[in-house]
């Protein structure tokens, strides 16, 4: 353990509001007006029983990938936008993603009616533009590492509001519906395994989960690619990592978000790796035995789930949660997965 | 259309209860205590909006792939083991099935603790017994065209009751209860398609939404390899088809029992046929933008809707909405199905 110790929440929660990168802490009670905001606009997931899970600790899925865009995005989207005084809403909103959040944010803009323009770099495939404008919005390509900078143009320009990806509470209240809707299907929940991308899914889900269902440990599922949640859990503090690039995009950058590290270990955030392989077997046996597409990141926490299994590292009794965040995944690339193990 | 008049519904449904082959028409009540009676016991499948429909026709799709088996059938199962009087229910039971219907009836009476013989043909896939077997069931292999004598004497050996595939009013009942949930979650609903195999999922869905959400119509889907709903139907009389093989499994069988066609036509149910190569883009379809995956049989309504769509009739403008009724599909047949439009 580092002796380096990381700013505590209490301070961060004192920022004021609105201030770029502040994290307030999120309540219950904002997840619950969250809830009910979004409400029309998602799908109320089920959960689904993984029937290759053993007696003592039965597996359960939150197909998040059945959302409209294919991913948990929509819920934070939605709540940030809904939010807004519709004063400020008919300016139109602005976004930076190179993955679902862009189609997120799109598809919410697209159903209140605003404009929307969706900053992404160069290099993101054509079906995720394609996507992304499918919606109506305007799509800004920007070089490597512009995107904030365009982004922050387009708002001068367009007086439009920013709808960041993961650092806000309205993204996070949005996220945490997840949570309460689990506490409320299941109840006795032991274990909720969550993809670690920016922290705003974990940090949702764990905030409504600490008071809805107090027995539940929340981890943060991560690929050994990319695993820069357990590298600051193990320092202490924000840690970053050398990523290297795998099917399993949408999580793993190099770096966590100071503010996000906080909220997340004020929560008590634990922590699970699985290796590349694992993820790849987990997006099969999804397939298989779950009849759900996921891309890597949404496989994560079943490659985690099943690792703890097979380690033979005794874990608590009782129902386990994995969220499956999303199913956006190229189809030749589920084609090699499915294929078989060498990939 | 033939002159050929078919008995009508009202005779048949004076036949005494459990007379083989009888079937009784289900009423609303019954399908509301079936929801009550199976409700811990199945996951409550939400509508999942699809993101390629056209805007007066917006498309759901309800997916049934995600019950524990990857199918609907334990809807039914569930309702026709839980409706016996437990001293009956305790002798154990019996089916019949190369499909879905054996795993259900298994699943079903694991979770009651009671014993359950299934009856499978000689040359029904391994992967289809070892699930049966999974869930503790004693399989019973037959010869062609033998299975519903052995199950008569496995029921005269054990004592057992025989859950019959299709033609029982719980069954129906059970199956009913995706029509509550439809009009739960899309009052307005204008269309339905469901996969018609031996009837019991439309005919159920039918009674419930004919009281729940009476303006909706149901359409039998079907694969034009094998029809005999759509042939029955022009016939005015139960027809028998040429039924050639094909991917789409699980429906297709070359006749429509007799009492279900009196059920299926007192109900109004209409009729719409897709060919193989169109269930066969259905299913990538759903892969690719539900993140669903479904069995030929289960993507059969949604390939009928996109043929709709396509070749330019006139369609009633509202909700549609495709049951996909489960995924059970080989890992090398949906690979050769994902990957091209040459199968």
């Amino acid at each position: 353990m580092s002796s380096r110790r990381w700013q505590p929440i209490a301070a961060i929660s004192r920022r004021p509001l609105g201030q770029t990168g502040a994290v307030q802490l999120v309540t219950l009670d904002d997840i619950r007006a969250a809830a009910e905001l979004i409400r029309p606009y998602i799908v109320r997931t089920p959960l689904v029983p993984a029937g290759w899970a053993d007696d003592e600790r039965p597996l359960w899925i939150k197909p998040e990938s059945l959302q409209q865009i294919g991913a948990f995005k929509v819920r934070g989207a939605f709540n940030a936008i809904a939010n807004l005084d519709e004063s400020v809403r008919t300016r139109g909103v602005v976004a930076y993603s190179s993955g679902n959040h862009a189609q997120a944010v799109a598809y919410a803009a697209a159903i209140y009616g605003v404009p929307a323009h969706i900053v992404m770099p160069r290099e993101t495939p054509d079906i995720k533009v394609a996507a992304t404008r499918s919606h109506g919005a305007e799509v800004v390509l920007c070089g490597a590492g512009e995107r904030e900078k365009v982004a922050a143009q387009l708002v001068e320009q367009t007086g439009g509001i920013l709808v960041p990806p993961f650092d806000h509470r309205d993204i996070i209240a949005g996220q945490g519906t997840i949570g309460l809707e689990i506490a409320e299907d299941l109840p006795d929940v032991a274990t909720v395994l969550v993809p670690w991308g920016g922290g705003g899914l974990a940090c949702g889900i764990a905030t409504a989960l600490r008071e809805a269902a107090p027995q539940a440990r929340i981890l943060a599922a991560e690929v050994s690619t990319a695993a820069p949640y357990a590298a600051s859990l193990a320092a202490g503090a924000p840690a970053t990592v050398i990523s290297a690039p795998s099917f399993v995009d949408g999580i793993g950058g190099p770096t966590v978000f100071a503010d996000m590290f906080a909220h997340a270990t004020e929560l008590g955030i634990g922590s699970r790796v699985a290796s590349v392989d694992e993820v790849g077997a987990a997006v099969r046996l999804l397939v298989e035995r779950a009849k759900t597409v996921a891309e890597g990141a949404g496989a994560t926490p079943v490659a985690c789930a099943l690792a703890d299994r097979g380690n033979g590292t005794a874990q608590p009794k009782g129902p386990v949660v994995c969220v499956v965040s999303g199913g956006v995944i190229d189809l030749p690339k589920l084609v090699a997965l499915l294929s078989g193990p060498d990939r």
